[in-house]
């Protein structure tokens, strides 16, 4: 009896509690896990941190980093000046495209994985977006997934020739609570995880950005205490 | 009478014949002209550097670099260590993908380019593929082309909410030979543009690679001396 040899995932890794479930469920999904972790200017480097932490806990065979200085761009909160919003209200994020949304990130992201995946010839690439939370961002919605797989498979050698590309986002029809109860019931250790848009000097998340909110509500509503330490507590 | 503002071009700009005449058509088109050249880890600067020439040339309004290291995936001529082709005959480029083909190259420049326009409220991108000489790449295909714009208007807050992104490649449906025609038309320099994948560590190119005889090809076939000096004259 031969034994297969297990299909790559490439999987797009930021340190947050999405990529880390996704490619927790790429794991489970009988690949061999090829992280990509991509630094875009971000005002601290408390997220790649995160990422290397959780790719050495998910046992990644190889991960690889970039980085790009999307602030030689301008324009967005999350790598330029602006002010990150906060609220003290456990309302739910405003309706919109939030300010924190980085010029065509996911387009950027995905295609520097598509370049990772048509080099070591694997087929599926995996990425944790998310409709239902992130609603406000044009980069997350199932339109989006397929027309960048479609694209993938114009514009590369393998997808011309080879197997077709395959974008993964299993997360996209799911809540922050049903991702967090699907990353316990794979074993996810959420305390390497990290989401704040504006950590502390120490690397405390703030508790009140949007990410943090999601983040806390998304443990409350699952039942699940959230191992990850705020400044102000 | 109010003047009307002059729309800005995002235009890719790697050192070579072909985003140079690209610029100088988007400059002729009435376009201010935002410059971004991307180094991916070739084996020399010289090509960035010849992109910072052309631009100064063209007057840009802004120039901006990123730098990727493709090589951290590996996998082709341009990025890794496999020899770079060759010939002394002065035949066609032989039929199929090159292995000097970059993974998702086109895709990864286009994305960048994407991020750029959208930080800066540009709809214009202007690409100088070219589905004639490069039948081989999957990445300069007009199909391509088609499937980067729909993903762009997906996949973006501007492209949704604002005016549509449209990706311009003016040189698509033209041999080199009318490149150079057209670039001398528009007076670009040519003797700033730089080619070669395999230069020598003084700058000069190698003539012989695919990319120098396609070059000396076009000047032969257009009846223009070309004005670069190469290793082996």
């Amino acid at each position: 009896m031969s034994k297969k040899k297990k299909p790559i995932g490439v999987v797009l890794l930021s340190g947050g509690i999405d990529s880390a479930v996704t490619a927790a469920i790429a794991r489970e999904r009988g690949f061999t896990l090829h992280a990509l972790t991509v630094g875009y200017g971000q005002r601290h480097g408390i997220e790649t941190r995160a990422a290397d932490k959780v790719a050495a806990a998910l046992a990644v065979a190889k991960h690889v980093r970039q980085h790009l200085d999307l602030r030689a761009f301008g324009g967005s909160a999350l790598t330029a000046d602006l002010d990150v919003p906060k609220a003290d209200s456990d309302t739910l994020v405003a309706p919109g495209i939030p300010v924190t949304y980085v010029p065509a990130r996911n387009t950027v992201l995905l295609s520097l994985a598509l370049a990772y995946a048509e080099s070591i010839a694997a087929a599926d690439i995996f990425i944790g977006v998310n409709a239902v939370d992130y609603s406000g961002y044009p980069d997350c919605r199932p339109a989006f997934i397929e027309a960048f797989e479609n694209l993938a498979n114009l514009g590369t050698k393998a997808g011309v020739e080879g197997d077709r590309f395959r974008i993964h986002a299993p997360l996209l029809a799911m809540t922050k609570a049903d991702i967090i109860r699907e990353g316990v019931r794979l074993g996810v250790d959420f305390s390497l995880t990290h989401s704040c848009y504006d950590p502390s000097p120490e690397g405390l998340a703030c508790g009140r950005c949007d990410s943090c909110r999601l983040r806390r509500q998304g443990f409350a509503r699952a039942g699940i205490p959230d191992p990850l330490l705020y400044r102000n507590e």
